[in-house]
């Protein structure tokens, strides 16, 4: 039970796409990333995905049988990705987010591949 | 699947200690509230609970068998109520804060009476 300052939890790390548990509700983790550039396509089948921009400003790109569209979430805001919907998250500068998620959610979802993160530590 | 804007939510409503639903993360709910003054004592018997502060100062005041403290959240921090722990939020002027926790969890928790909330409002 201690206060998460999220100023000082981004400040202990540079790492992108790399995230870190800062607080765990029931089985749920609240973990800090930092992002740059592009991530892979992929899906969640079994959770949705918070998503909630501290600094920078965050895009994510859905796809389904409608077409893809992507929306823009700065800092202040929060996006919730649907279980099941296909997106992938970017950003033109480096762009601070919290993510909440059950614990053990892979990053990649359905894709794997080389940039999957299972267990992210704590921080 | 839109875009919540922090901000644009609190401005939407004045009233103190009223929960309003913003999003909705699988059986969670992220709800905004305004508070000012003291709330019950109170626990929650089978949910952790996040506070999350937007603007102002909260305090949360918390008791178990080890006696009573106090810890005081800021804009930009966050803390967990972990399930059973009884607390008591406080705040002595105006807080702006998110609350995540199970969709249908009670304001005041075991304690009941006037001030309780169960089916907070999407806004």
């Amino acid at each position: 039970m201690s206060v998460v300052n999220l100023d000082a939890k981004f400040a202990k790390f540079a790492d992108q796409w790399s995230p870190k548990i800062v607080a765990q509700l029931n089985d749920m983790h609240v973990k800090a990333v930092k992002i740059r550039g592009e991530f892979v396509w992929h899906r969640h089948a079994e959770t949705d995905e918070l998503f909630f921009v501290h600094k920078g400003q965050l895009t994510i790109r859905l796809r389904d049988a409608g077409g893809e569209r992507a929306v823009r979430i700065g800092a202040g805001e929060m996006f919730v990705v649907p279980k099941g919907v296909e997106h992938k998250p970017e950003a033109a500068d480096e762009c601070e987010m919290l993510l909440i998620e059950p614990a053990g959610t892979p990053n990649t979802g359905d894709a794997g591949g080389a940039r999957t993160v299972t267990d992210s530590p704590w921080i």
